[in-house]
């Protein structure tokens, strides 16, 4: 039970329960993983709390940490690393970076402070027990942070574009920032060689801007591999176990969490999440998607046919119940289902009801509201028996991964028309990192990156894409 | 159980069940009514049934009696009399017109036939055994019912006026049009005088148009009023009896039903239906009427007030689970309350669901699914535990009506401010004649028709309609 409740030993006990109830209380609400974290992981996360203990916000080693910013004093073998992330994009976005971010950390042994951007205190708990996460408001540079880019002086693909950075001497600068962004260039993406992961490991500030789940490519740098095979054993579990760990939902949105489903889902005998991301300007619902969504659920038999004869079939008296959770911008595909279900019997008997708990009809990232609800559909959706996600989308992303759900994923619509297949399934519950490097660090060449190990492929929803996949320990 | 399952003698056994399930099924999806039909009434049914196979279409009666409308023959004293109810108005007002023409028909011996207008056969089950209750589609006069009005020459009304009918001779016509519908004029309003009910019960053929409830002004005329209360010793139960002994929805109507109240109501721990209904050209939702139905529902702790605070209550593990049955014409109403429930916790730790079957936007009453779906709804919100209505509704009164239950008014707003009170408690269940006669028979003056007997009052929702309140037997 008590293991149940540390998901596995993932999270450590000893925090304050009323706090933030969502982290003792999320296992009444998922159903047990099936899988477990590596007894290496959970003692690395514990390694990991112990040194964010000794450096993290307001303890002596941050102190000087941060004095040697500007100073330029030499760091002592003791002192305290960190990497920065900067709160940047939309959500789900924001969730895939943060975890990507944290893995890197763990594997360079360094301290991760967060960015609080708009709302990050807000939507998530603390996950590090003692010491906050949370990057401190009087940190020198923070005011810099929306403008550091490509082109800025400290980005470290500038430098090396610049040639600016001396990889022979020991002088090496107290910060750089690291453009991880979607839009990055070529030196950007060096970020993914050994030689230039040697020199950054003795910066002892790296602020990392990123919108993107770049493990993927984490898994292509030689120096982590033997590191990476020992955390995660089963290789397709990384945001699942790291997602888990780090984002646990603030009161307030486990409270929408806990209220939506206890009036909407937890009376059901069987539930469906569908996440319908429209990357399409024109209002929805659009036909072709709408036929999409009914060709995916009923050929996949996600969801019982009709019976459009409405031939009349006596009712049966205690019909199984499935939920349908739909998410999405717009309210006109759950509104179709929902009618469709009401209007005719189900083949099968059983009755289907339909709940979307918000359609905000365009995004509208700023507004705090807006943000919680975000994240309470994510959460929802992980909380699903099965899941349909759409292409390209990082908010389907989160729902899989926490879920440790492989969802059935909506091919991306071209041309208006419906795609044949419709949906596909996941190789694996992993989110797919959209913008990888195509490098090789050795040859210095251009390289298939999903043709090098069996447990990095390309994605099912983006073919340049890059997904870590499922696979014991091939090594 | 058999008993329960013919609603306390109200109906007959013997129908043919899969042909129309909700006849025999709806005690299972409603309470036990604390209203019993009285024996009286009961057996007058089951003579009304006996006298509806001998003179129903398609027997040697009917064709005799039709014969008659056109020859002039002289009545025999065996013959069949009729009275046949003209489909016209929205759903709701056709149910109350058509159950008032039942309890007249009853009272004067006849034989009650349906025209089928657009779709009552699409809607509503045979009532009586063997013989339908469906006006032959060949009968002489059918192609004038939409042009009868006040001015008609066989309107009652319009020969009373023009001084054609001989009250004093033998000779009454084989036919008249009754023009009861709310523009009806002063001598058309002499239907309800006793004189002229002598007159009429020599008519073979009364042909009804009507958009109103007029049971109330039936309980004023003294002919009928020795049986009327052995019919119903308790008064405010005539739409109760007479609309759960007529109106049984058709299998696909049913499905609707069953459906929509197995996947979303069922599992409820309570239930409270709110029927919105806005005379009000505008797009709603308009905010005076929702700060009214959060204000009547929250004063009267029919939903439970929530906690704004946002301070955060620990989820109870298993919390009451109340649904809210809205139904309205506009969406907006129910997305705040949904929304105001998900969003906030409820301070008694219930959770509330909040579910809208359909939201047409506008009336359209030619549709067939949009009526079959308004009977849905109207049958949906009599299932639930408590009930708001909207002033004005037939809509509601079915509602309440069929669901025996006193509902709780909302004032009619003036001037887009949220009345106060903003509802009050309906006085019974009984519907409200929306254009009773204000005139006494006897001294042939104006009088306040709402005065006369304990029983019939003026209506909550309408100072100048009459409405039947409880009382038992007060004569
Ligand atoms: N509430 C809600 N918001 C959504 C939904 N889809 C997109 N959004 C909003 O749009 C943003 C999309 O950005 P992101 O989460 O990064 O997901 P992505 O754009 O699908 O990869 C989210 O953060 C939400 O604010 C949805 O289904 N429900
Ligand atoms: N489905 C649905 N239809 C409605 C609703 N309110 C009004 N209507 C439609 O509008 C018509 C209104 O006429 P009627 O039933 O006589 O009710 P009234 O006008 O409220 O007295 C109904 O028959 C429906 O077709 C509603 O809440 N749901």
């Amino acid at each position: 039970k008590s293991n149940e409740k540390l998901l596995g030993g993932l999270l450590t006990s000893g925090f304050d329960e009323a706090a933030c109830a969502s982290r003792y209380q999320s296992f009444l609400y998922r159903k047990i993983s099936a899988y477990k974290p590596s007894p290496y992981l959970v003692s690395r996360l514990r390694n990991y709390e112990d040194l964010h203990k000794r450096c993290g916000p307001a303890t002596q080693a941050y102190k000087s940490a941060l004095e040697k910013i500007h100073s330029g004093h030499k760091l002592g073998s003791m002192d305290c690393k960190y990497v920065v992330w900067i709160s940047y994009s939309g959500l789900g976005n924001r969730m895939l970076a943060l975890a990507s971010t944290f893995l890197y950390t763990l594997l360079t042994n360094r301290v991760l402070l967060v960015d609080r951007g708009n709302d990050m205190e807000d939507l998530f708990c603390e996950p590090f027990p003692e010491k906050s996460w949370l990057l401190p408001t009087n940190f020198p540079l923070i005011d810099q942070f929306n403008s550091f880019d490509q082109k800025s002086p400290h980005c470290y693909g500038s430098m090396l574009k610049n040639n600016v950075v001396d990889t022979s001497t020991e002088s090496v600068p107290s910060y750089l920032y690291l453009h991880l962004v979607h839009d990055y260039g070529d030196h950007d993406k060096l970020f993914f060689c050994d030689d230039d992961q040697s020199l950054l490991a003795k910066v002892p500030w790296l602020i990392v801007k990123t919108d993107n789940y770049f493990v993927p490519s984490i898994f292509l740098i030689p120096s982590f591999e033997e590191e990476l095979s020992k955390l995660f054993p089963e290789k397709g579990t990384v945001f699942h176990h790291l997602g888990r760990y780090l984002f646990h939902p603030t009161n307030h949105v486990w409270g929408l969490i806990t209220r939506y489903y206890k009036t909407y889902l937890s009376k059901a005998d069987e539930s469906l999440g569908l996440q319908i991301r429209v990357f399409d300007t024109r209002p929805g619902p659009l036909k072709h998607v709408m036929d999409q969504i009914l060709a995916c659920t009923l050929n996949q038999k996600l969801l019982p046919e009709v019976d459009m004869q409405d031939s009349f079939v006596m009712p049966i008296e205690n019909p199984k119940l499935k939920a349908v959770l739909v998410t999405s911008l717009n309210s006109g595909y759950s509104e179709n289902l929902r009618n469709m279900y009401w209007e005719y019997p189900a083949m099968t008997g059983e009755v289907v009801g339909v709940y979307q708990p918000s359609h905000e009809e365009y995004q509208q990232s700023e507004k705090q509201m807006h943000n919680r609800r975000a994240w309470a559909e994510m959460y929802l959706l992980s909380l699903t028996d099965g899941l349909v996600t759409s292409s390209w989308s990082t908010f389907g992303y989160v729902a899989q991964g926490l879920g440790g759900l492989k969802p059935w994923i909506l091919v991306k619509p071209e041309n208006d028309t419906t795609p044949d297949p419709p949906c596909r399934p996941a190789m694996s519950m992993e989110p797919c990192f959209h913008a990888p490097p195509f490098y090789d660090c050795k040859t210095k060449r251009g390289i298939d990156t999903g043709a090098l190990v069996p447990h990095v492929r390309h994605c099912e929803d983006m073919s340049w894409g890059l997904k870590v996949v499922d696979g014991y320990d091939e090594l």
